[in-house]
């Protein structure tokens, strides 16, 4: 079960981070690697837990424990494989041009839809929603993607309410992030969910980024044509 | 030599990502991996010149090809070495817990100033300025780096002009960016720099970042209390 949300602080108050100690063991954090994931998608979220270790046990899992391309090109490590990885608290999904092949890789997406059980929170980045809505991890729920391939995500889940214009949606234990840098400010409202606003804020101060906390803040969904533009 | 700016143009009149040929071979542009480098200070560049593989052909340089572990946890593959990898038209130098070390590496330090030497762009993200300045490269420059460092920096660099207030500065072929996520928008502007206002919005609308354009924004500088808050 997740706490309820703390009170919501402003960023602007907040300037050191914190080393609140926590009584409780870290969440173990897998990220879905596989051949063609995009860069930030993985790791602008686990810049964020990463930054809070004894909160957040950060994990790469890949087809094998080794390396795996990514979509731009440089490869990250995986040191553990999908048959060998245990079983994590916390799932991230990223997007990237390798999903296109995954949404038809049964084997996978049986593997994934067996992971998502038991697990307190599943997420995906971009069309890393694609991923999940294949497994049918999505049915009946809200969520959102990446604004540009919007259109080829919502085939991939017909039976998923998509949400065109949303930073991220939150469905009960099911987060989405809209694309790729959108992760990062879904990755913080993770830690806020979790851990109060105050240490989101310190996150997002102390890697110097413009936390847009606000889930319905989205212009690229207007800037694609999902949504009509406001008039100036 | 680097062309001029080019006109500066709305990020909101940017739609869809174009695919304008290019002439010209890609940039190569090395990024230097270290033990405790900062994840996102190389994989949030990386992320922006990776969806411009036309353009720029991106490496991970490390102490040895192979696996190199950053701050967070999650290791990176060095596809070439220090001592093998080949020059690079464009040099990123990273922050992170790594860089401690590194500013009293005679060794890399040398290393690091040969490999300047003739680069088109020399360029650091957060305390990646520390050893940059270490290695004797800012001498004279102007340049700014994180912000909540920024003491333990400017000792790095007695001959450099800190800049306390910036998202980036830019000096010549010198390009300094301020703590972990600035690295985005400055290598959005090196984008713009290179090849134009409207290719740089549109890699930041393809991957849906507010873009921060201006690099006198800089609001973690006052948070920070290297320079006074404005009273609201």
């Amino acid at each position: 079960m997740l706490p309820p949300f703390g009170v919501l602080a402003s960023c602007g108050a907040c300037v050191m981070m914190s080393a609140v100690p926590t009584a409780d063991q870290p969440r173990r954090l897998n990220a879905v690697l596989f051949e063609g994931f995009e860069l930030l998608d993985v790791f602008g979220p686990l810049e964020v837990f990463g930054a809070l270790r004894d909160r957040f046990d950060v994990h790469l899992v890949g087809p094998t424990a080794g390396a795996v391309r990514s979509a731009q090109g440089p490869s990250a490590l995986a040191d553990e494989s999908y048959d060998d990885g245990r079983p994590a608290d916390i799932l991230v999904v990223p997007g990237g041009i390798g999903t296109r092949r995954l949404v038809g890789d049964r084997s996978f997406l049986d593997t994934l839809a067996s992971w998502a059980v038991g697990t307190e929170l599943v997420t995906s980045v971009c069309t890393g929603a694609a991923v999940l809505a294949a497994a049918g991890l999505l049915d009946g729920r809200r969520a959102t993607s990446n604004k540009r391939s919007f259109a080829w995500v919502c085939e991939q889940g017909p039976h998923v309410q998509w949400v065109p214009e949303a930073r991220w949606v939150e469905d009960g234990n099911r987060w989405t992030s809209s694309g790729v840098a959108a992760g990062i400010d879904m990755a913080l409202a993770i830690v806020e969910r979790l851990h109060g606003a105050d240490l989101a804020c310190q996150v997002a101060d102390g890697i110097e980024f413009e936390w847009h906390d606000d889930p319905s803040w989205d212009p690229f969904a207007a800037k694609n044509g999902l949504v009509p533009k406001l008039q100036s």
